[in-house]
């Protein structure tokens, strides 16, 4: 089925950090408020509201967010939906709403997403974070996140040689991007070296493979081809949109270096949109950890299995190389509010295709694609976008 | 916009209850089983899953459940997304498929919700439950539900004059009609004496106006009109359905004896089917405690507010009054595992519109609604069905 009304008319992010003092459904309403006031989109407008959040049950004992959260606001009294798919929470609410554009429900409406993680130890959040893993067979086990991407950075390691330092050498990239990006948590540079320092997480993965824990919030507002034109001259159409599941235990996986519900998401994506790896100008994969981001570029079919290693060493997914990954700083640099993740890389795609990247603008911009996965990709969402004049 | 291609083919539910030895996943495969198999749909034949569940995160510690349970019920690698609006969980599910129906993403899905509540205490229960207020405004200042709910039975005896009497009577009538029903958690009738024995929860909520603690499992199949000809003879077709909310916590409603969000909800639903309250067969509301029942069929437009505890009295709800409502039992007395309850709504609707409702049969069955709420009224859903040949 083609999509042949889903708009995204307006997107923005709040600073993602360690956001001091700001409570979940703050950030949730400062994110709202520039994706619509301050985007000439009037609140009004809105006819319901689709909301990602991963686990505020376990980190702030709030469930039920998405009424809560779109009353604080300024929604009282719409249909307001939460999705929750892990990391892939704030995708999976993407396509609920393009889903109700398509089916006619709604004219209007908005995607929110929000995470506050800080306000809880480290140790906490790895527990809350560790429900997005089988329960049952790996984290009850003690297997949290670091350990099971590290099982498939040495699967990686050993079938296709790929380096402790190919890895290092995404951080490098993701910091690089994100020291011209006012909303990155980390928005300093590092060396190579910084990034091979042996502070081992879990081996092979270091300090700088990791995503951080984070704070943050993103919206997006989707409309119609109809209103679509009141609100923008340059709407960006969701022109393609893949979802697919995988066991969500690794034990069950076929294989650790490839995740195939990327694979299989992907390809929905590209043929809904009529798509070819080769005609995406600019790409936001899921870089929970570095290892991630080379299989998922791998996966989303830019480089042949075994070959992102290669991409990154050659300068291919930098900002102006011919397939630029992550081209703001990704969830490495970025960071990672894990509900809001999602949303936040639809705001960077958006951002892109209208040209308004600023100092992380990439040269070629008509088609861009994100790449959202959950748990060890257990859920993948990709959805392909293209600027409604390109 | 109307509703053209959802229908529902088939429902079922698991026993609910204390289900010793029963995981979240093996219940859950269990409905899924029955619904699909079961009732002559090949697993092969569902393309997407929408899952409701509340708060497996505290009470299993399980989050990202989708594709978890997908894969445990036969279905991995489906786009399996996971909704969660309190106890509206599994209506928002169902509105979510609603939607990819409509939209024409899909021609074939499953809904389906679960809940495992009895594997903790019910201190750690009632904690998790609270997760569904405001936690800076209610829950953490110990305002759980019963109390909310206490506070809305007060409010509507000192408006209305509803008498503790009135609301054990919905109990009685509750575990009149689960008696019948195999698959209830409490199968037997009380006496209305035995419904007002003082044993205070939240006065004057006592312990046989609340609903319990409970695990279990729904599911149905929804699909359009060119499939639903194939799975059975007499399709059920959803022709309205509403969702709306309210602020989370009580200290900004207007009014305590009502809720805004199931009067909005059901307005639109209405709306959108071309109907009436006085054109509904069938019922099915969501009697968390009993007050709720009450409340609710006032909300829907059955009777006029204040008139809905009479309504009780007279036996006009019964299941062979002129309104039944809950004629399986409700939640009160088949049990209310949170997650699961909005499907297991949508079973029973389904099973009375196409007579298979056994000794629960209502005699008129043309045209069932379905209401579902979360927390404190904040997430409302109503869905209204009507049999395809009706």
């Amino acid at each position: 089925m083609p999509l042949r009304e889903t708009n995204i008319v307006s997107g923005a992010q709040t600073k993602f950090g360690k956001l001091e003092g700001v409570t979940l459904r703050e950030m949730f309403a400062e994110a709202v408020e520039k994706a619509t006031i301050g985007s000439g989109i009037p609140l009004e407008d809105i006819q319901a509201a689709f909301i990602g959040t991963f686990i505020p049950e376990m980190l702030v004992h709030q469930g039920h967010t998405a009424p809560l959260l779109a009353d604080y606001a300024g929604l009282r009294g719409l249909p307001a939906t939460r999705h929750e798919a892990a990391c892939a929470s704030g995708a999976t609410a993407i396509r609920a709403a393009i889903m109700a554009i398509e089916s006619g429900m709604y004219d209007t409406v908005l995607v929110a997403a929000a995470e506050k993680m800080t306000s809880v130890s480290t140790n906490k959040a790895t527990e809350a974070l560790a429900a997005a893993a089988d329960d049952e067979f790996e984290s009850s086990m003690g297997l949290t996140f670091p350990g099971v991407f590290a099982i498939a950075a040495v699967a990686h390691m050993q079938e296709y040689g790929t380096t402790e330092e190919d890895m290092a050498l995404v951080a490098v990239k993701a910091h690089h991007n994100a020291a011209k990006n006012p909303l990155a948590q980390f928005q300093k540079e590092i060396t190579l070296e910084k990034a091979m320092t042996p502070r081992y997480i879990a081996w092979p993965l270091k300090l700088f493979d990791c995503s951080p824990i984070s704070d943050g919030a993103a919206a997006i507002v989707l409309t119609n081809n109809e209103r679509a034109k009141q609100y923008t001259d340059t709407p960006v159409k969701i022109i393609g949109t893949g979802q697919a599941s995988a066991s969500m235990n690794l034990c069950d996986r076929k294989n650790l270096t490839s995740f195939e519900a990327s694979v299989r998401a992907s390809r929905i994506a590209y043929e809904m949109a009529g798509l070819q790896p080769k005609d995406i100008d600019v790409a936001v994969v899921h870089d929970c950890f570095t290892i991630a981001e080379i299989i998922a570029t791998e996966d989303l079919g830019f480089f042949k299995p075994g070959e992102g290693a290669k991409a990154v060493r050659e300068g291919v997914t930098a900002m102006d190389g011919d397939m630029p990954i992550n081209p703001m700083g990704g969830l490495k640099a970025v960071g990672h509010p894990v509900g809001a993740t999602g949303v936040k890389q639809a705001v960077v795609i958006y951002r892109e295709l209208i040209g308004e990247a600023s100092a992380n603008q990439v040269p070629r911009h008509d088609i861009g694609l994100m790449h959202n996965f959950g748990g060890t990709g257990a859920t993948c969402v990709v959805n392909i976008m293209r600027r409604a004049d390109a």
